[in-house]
């Protein structure tokens, strides 16, 4: 085991909020921090006193933050491989490997891993030349269309949920096939519900974190609670394919998994929805409601530290709501709310400074008797932060 | 109300774990922090990208800090005041005041300070010159000498049980006070508990953390647990002298008042021992246990957010161990032990290089269905960690 306090530095790539709560779960494990991130005024990078802010193609800038990095890890998916893959016998830094961020940042590549792997994924349909426009037309709607790189939050997203959609879709599809794009077409399948895992993994153990139950809006994550509200069949299911996943990619590091719940003649049937090699917005709600966070849990595998048993503090229920720009008035919020913001446990703001609809500006953590209790109250706080 | 994550600095005076986990805070509110600490390798230090290392006589040093932030606050109350007084106009931004900061500095001022406002304090002495040998020698023993600047931990205390010690010790002590020195003896009380409670105030408004109770060793805080086994009784006079006195001293910001709890022949009186005008070792626990810790209560108020109600997040226990240099062997902490710690919700390293004895190197937090499982967990867990 590595002493700590003695020089251990982790370099962050990305320096948005995951990267500042990582940052802090490092800061409080004695470890030094440094962050990269091409924006300036991104918030991580005003929390650590190495900072780099630089494109990513300025290989120089990339290869010093490398150097000086014990270990290296990233906070979002879509980073530039090839820059990367540039630095040398510094790769060997960066968990998880440059291999799990080929399959996690290339929606296609990952569908299918994820087929090839025996893993349920919904239908979907590889859009690369007019062939596939065939298939697509073929295709049961309702259809989401997807660019294979880039997308998150919903960002680059098509729905096509009848004929007229698909028929008015086709010409510039055609176009953006005939540009050299390459896209994804997803069977839009009725959701009972949404569930993420986050599996920490070092060498050949993983470390499993209770599972969260989702509801998303817009393709934007809004609301996660604890304890999900499943079956122990399914969770025995998540569990199970979650550390089979990570495994299989070989994960060291964190892998978030998330999930669909269809139900179907059968029951209830999960399929695979997405994987991020990180920490996960759908795991905030582990700083307040386990012993070891999602951050502390990627921390403690960074640091080479012994993790233990990852389980609830005690028996309250959470939930979490994200505060989107859409909440400000004037660029602001109601603070005056947080006066008699019941059930409150935490308040978090990124210190980002535009609050542009739909762009994640922070989250609350609400507690309750009951899911339901925590979760009206957190949509509550919420509201009244909104000024409504 | 202010707008935040736009340009709010928070200067913070002293860069150890406890300006750290109010950096945290802050953080996790939006607002840009900057530390200033004459020693360069404070832990504080390296997570802002707004560091300050010079002595506090660099005035020039001192000056650039306080120009830049917008408000200013302290982790430690051993502070040079007459350098900061010379801040001119950004005197204003210091809170709690430098009137504060004086009375808590110096036990003297301090205890004289409680005495007069009725506040229940033991029988203290001052020591300043040949007179006072003589009232020391009527004083009961055991006694307890102290400098009346600069002691924490338990430093610069002399303890003088039976007569032949306080007649070895007459010698020294005449002579320090003809070196000019002032001391204050104090009356050493049998004590039958310890309790801490730390109040926030802005402008006239209180609030009241829940209360700690403590146990030292040899001077130092060892364990805190949470919640204080006190009757309701001894819990409201707490809270009214914790109310009254940061009251009494206009604190703006946080003020710490530690407790004896004495068994007399009319039962069991309370005494106030310490102020401290900033977060404190005995708050740590808060950051698991309630809805608002005092490092983010502290931030809300520098902040100028609504607080609300302070309460726990829920009905368990739990305990807080400090662990000090002494816990190192061969400069480690055995953290292999972490892999099977039980009830462990929080390990806190502060990332010291240097494990000197009594020296606060981290702390843990336990959890369990009684305040003595919690404690009982948390020496266990200790104990694995130091190896024994």
């Amino acid at each position: 085991m590595k002493e700590l306090g003695n020089g251990t530095v982790v370099g962050i790539l990305g320096g948005g909020q995951l990267g500042l709560f990582l940052a802090q779960s490092l800061a409080r494990l004695g470890a030094h921090t440094s962050v990269f991130d091409p924006d300036s005024q991104a918030p991580a990078l005003r929390h650590t006193a190495r900072p780099f802010s630089a494109p990513f193609s300025e290989q120089s800038r990339l290869l010093a933050f490398a150097e000086q990095a014990s270990v290296i890890t990233y906070e979002f998916e879509h980073l530039p491989v090839h820059y990367l893959a540039g630095l040398g016998e510094h790769v060997a830094k960066i968990r998880p490997s440059l291999k799990v961020l080929e399959v996690a940042q290339d929606r296609l590549i990952e569908k299918k891993f994820l087929k090839a792997g025996g893993f349920p994924v919904v239908p979907f349909l590889e859009l690369k030349d007019g062939d596939d426009l065939a298939k697509l037309q073929a295709f049961p709607l309702p259809i989401l269309v997807k660019t294979v790189r880039g997308g998150y939050d919903g960002k680059g997203q098509t729905r096509l949920n009848k004929q007229a959609d698909l028929d008015s879709f086709l010409p510039r599809l055609k176009e953006r096939l005939s540009a050299g794009e390459v896209l994804v077409a997803e069977q839009v399948v009725e959701l009972h519900g949404e569930l993420s895992c986050i599996v920490g993994r070092k060498a050949k153990q993983s470390f499993l974190m209770p599972i969260f139950e989702n509801v998303h809006q817009d393709s934007i994550l809004d609301t996660t609670v604890f304890p999900a509200q499943i079956s122990d069949e399914l969770r025995r299911q998540v569990e199970e394919l979650s550390t089979a996943i990570a495994t299989a990619l070989d994960v060291q590091g964190l892998l978030t998994v998330e999930y669909f719940i269809v139900k179907e003649a059968s029951g209830l049937k999960i399929y695979v929805n997405e994987l991020a090699p990180r920490p996960h917005n759908s795991g905030h709600l582990s700083m307040q409601a386990f012993n070891i966070s999602q951050f502390d849990l990627l921390a403690r595998l960074l640091l080479d530290l012994p993790v233990g048993k990852i389980e609830p503090i005690s028996n309250a229920c959470f939930a979490m709501a994200n505060i989107l720009g859409d909440c400000y008035h004037d660029k602001r919020l109601k603070l005056e709310a947080l006066a008699d913001a019941e059930g409150l446990v935490e308040i978090l703001l990124y210190g980002k400074e535009e609050p542009r609809p739909a762009r994640k500006m922070g989250h609350l953590i609400t507690t309750g008797a009951t899911v339901d209790e925590a979760l009206t109250r957190a949509r509550a706080v919420r509201l009244a932060l909104s000024g409504s």
